[in-house]
């Protein structure tokens, strides 16, 4: 970790910024709360409804905060990254709300539905090989032709735009113990971590057991090197991000995971009392609160629902027969 | 029409009075909009989604302010009603939170999804046969038997309840010009057109095709006898009531009607769009919207997203192929 990246992490002023930043574009998304989930999970839970987001997740508002930065910095022109998912549409809408263009590099097995939604809103698909290096190289390329990189999580300025949803939490339920939200890359946890630094919650991360690399980098003190996720949360198969893994140590209370049963359960459970689809990554954080009672059990706890993005049929066959 | 039901139809006192009754019970539903949405349907729609009410419908609202108004009379006892759908569930749900059970008169041919939603919120279910005649003699045995009556939609106490969505429409967004609501047994709308009539809005309501029943009645001037429904959207399948029926003369501006193919275009568009899924009932306000911009092109439209009672896999039966 070099002096270059500790000095870039964002604290809570930047996520205000942020905020300040995006708030006229970014919808501000609903909390609610059920009476018969607080029952079934004996805690009171106050769901921060990112997947009602824009782009039908909370990385819109890390997108948002980047296009904003980039026309603050008067830097024109159009944008690049990689993604098999959220990050990938999210960017393209924001860029296009800006006038940009934003290159995707997809591997070329994404699901119909994500390339379609990255089409959708304006960008630009540019396929690779399913690989981390391939996806490295072709937006290396992209660079090198003249696009500005945004990178999915380890960047400030989307750490920053990912905090903004946590601050609103807090604004709309300031009594919250405990905050807890999925981890794939880390963007969306380490935001939370710093936006609640003064708010006094204990904040917590959920991985799945088939891409539990943050926790295996923790015991490691180190990010691991070998990583081959297996999990049906296709949103957090991402390898946890420089930045976001030192937000994470210094600040995130402790690193759970759950297994993809449990996720598919917990999806079931959210649809029969909130009527709605929540995709298998969001449903990570209701699993782990299930099997954590000795944490979660009587404690007012602030979920973020990262994201909707699931076809309904996709979601029917992964729920089947649970 | 007699004299007696003439005076019980509630006015725009009943309804802040039935929403201070509610209040603290039901969810205060988010408002969304979302301008690619906007951009499809040529207005700028704004969402009350009545879909993330508690049961999953506005129906709570309506037999959350019943129940009240039996406990402020001192009426003890169990609840009966008849419903193939979302107010049963509603009622048991209210019922029990009011330490009452609800008797819930079904068709015996009922989707086992709203069977096992009444019996969820600790309601019971009694089968009849699939016909007008044989459920409204089994809600007589009921009664009968001692059990205290709750019209789905024909009861003053119901319309009140229902009008407060509107209610709360105004107070998010003063400045719509039109509102407009699904259309079964008119509780929805007959509510909603009383509460806005200081508001200065323009009502509007949305019938299926195959169940037009109230647009012949307006026809006919009086409600028409034979009636037999044939549409997907299976929450207005219902004959409209004398209550409703007279509110809808005097106060809305027109009844429109869309085919069921456009009922599973327009539930397709708002996954789309706003990644949420709503039942058939709720998509005929958005196919109403699209089939007629001479009303609503350009227009701050109030839409009430009636509710989210499907499950995914019969949502994405029904929009297969569209």
């Amino acid at each position: 970790m070099n002096a270059g990246i500790e000095a870039d992490i964002p604290d809570i002023a930047d996520i205000h910024l942020a905020h300040a930043r995006i708030r006229s574009a970014v919808r501000l998304t609903p909390v609610l709360n059920d009476p018969l989930l607080d029952q079934e999970l004996d805690c009171k839970l106050y769901c921060k409804c990112e997947n009602l987001q824009r782009s039908g997740a909370f990385k819109f508002r890390g997108a948002s905060n980047a296009i904003a930065c980039l026309r603050e910095e008067g830097l024109t022109g159009d944008v690049a990254t990689h993604s098999s998912g959220n990050h990938g549409a999210a960017l393209a809408l924001a860029a296009r709300i800006d006038g940009r263009t934003a290159h995707v590099v997809m591997p070329e097995n994404s699901s119909p539905m994500k390339i379609e939604a990255v089409r959708n809103y304006g960008g630009q698909v540019h396929f690779c090989a399913p690989t981390n290096d391939a996806r490295v190289q072709e937006l290396e390329k992209l660079v090198e032709g003249g696009l500005i990189p945004v990178h999915p999580y380890d960047d400030p300025r989307i750490i920053a735009g990912q905090g903004t949803a946590a601050l609103e939490l807090e604004q709309e339920v300031p009594t919250l113990e405990l905050v807890i939200t999925p981890l794939g890359g880390g963007g969306l946890v380490s935001g939370t971590a710093i936006a609640t630094r003064s708010w006094g919650v204990d904040v917590y991360a959920v991985e799945p057991d088939g891409a539990a690399d943050t926790i295996d980098s923790l015991r490691q003190g180190r990010i691991v090197e070998h990583f081959a996720p297996d999990t049906i949360a296709d949103g957090l198969r991402a390898l946890v991000g420089i930045r976001n893994f030192k937000v994470i140590r210094e600040s995130v209370r402790q690193v759970l995971s759950v297994s993809d049963n449990d996720i598919r359960r917990a999806m079931l459970l959210f649809w029969q009392k909130l009527k709605i689809l929540i995709e298998p990554s969001s449903a990570t954080v209701i699993a782990a609160i299930q099997n954590h009672p000795e944490i979660f059990s009587g404690k007012k706890v602030g979920v973020i629902i990262s994201g909707g993005n699931i076809h309904p049929s996709d979601w029917a066959e992964l729920t089947r027969g649970i």
